[in-house]
């Protein structure tokens, strides 16, 4: 397990606004929780004030396999571009779900994704990311605020 | 005016999780895009995964005063606290905006307010808040992930 600190998360952020700005995103959809960090991050480095966010929710359905609900309505008004930004493409699940929900319901938007860490066996690999994931990944806003700890 | 370092940031939001534990939110209302990390770091640290966001924007109607619209919308099944975050209550003009506008779209819920930083001055104070705020607070994540600087 690796501790992911907030010094590791500023240097990675701005290697991936490196990449990012380009597609001058307008909007920002964050997922929740995992993505609010870096959404903001991203937010304030390329200058963009709109974020909003959806959030996922696994559940056992018939014990066979796990459904994902999608919570959260988006609004887009006079947008070509959203960059929609997790933490982790690990399973992909989570980010193939979102995304095809997206590209669903807004056909003239042009939606990209972006990760810090992506693992090679995700089903989604996203358009930007910036370190491959070869193990479980401690990022500091759930170690450094739990409160057990305090 | 003042640096606000994540080490502040980290060591502030666990003094004010320990006041903010008591009320038991079930949902946090994170005000983009102030208070998306805080929001992040809170809903980490008393383990409650529902985070949704509202967003504000000032505008000039007719020069003679600023109006605040509030954007995006909440959805609350079967929820009796919610707990609203933003980084800081400067004017508090966002702040009261978005608890009125709450209050008033779902009266059986409890709402409370909590920031980082709250200015004597405001017009709104939140139920939580760490610091008086006395100048201008230059938080790292407006300062660390500037494009311009990278």
């Amino acid at each position: 397990m690796k501790y992911y600190s907030y010094e590791d998360f500023k240097c990675d952020t701005k290697k991936l606004l490196l990449n990012v700005k380009a597609f001058e995103a307008e909007v920002i959809v964050g997922i929740a929780r995992g993505g609010l960090t870096l959404s903001h991050a991203i937010a304030e480095g390329l200058d963009i004030r709109e974020v909003q966010t959806l959030r996922t929710e696994l559940y056992d359905k018939t014990c066979k396999r796990e459904m994902l609900s999608i919570f959260g309505d988006c609004n887009f008004q006079n947008i070509s571009r959203v960059l929609v930004v997790d933490d982790i493409a690990d399973s992909g699940d989570t980010l193939k779900a979102i995304m095809e929900h997206l590209r669903a319901k807004y056909k003239n938007i042009d939606f990209k994704a972006t990760t810090l860490f992506y693992k090679k066996t995700s089903v989604y690999e996203p358009d930007f990311w910036v370190n491959e994931a070869d193990e479980w990944i401690d990022f500091f806003w759930e170690r450094d605020f739990k409160v057990n700890a305090l």
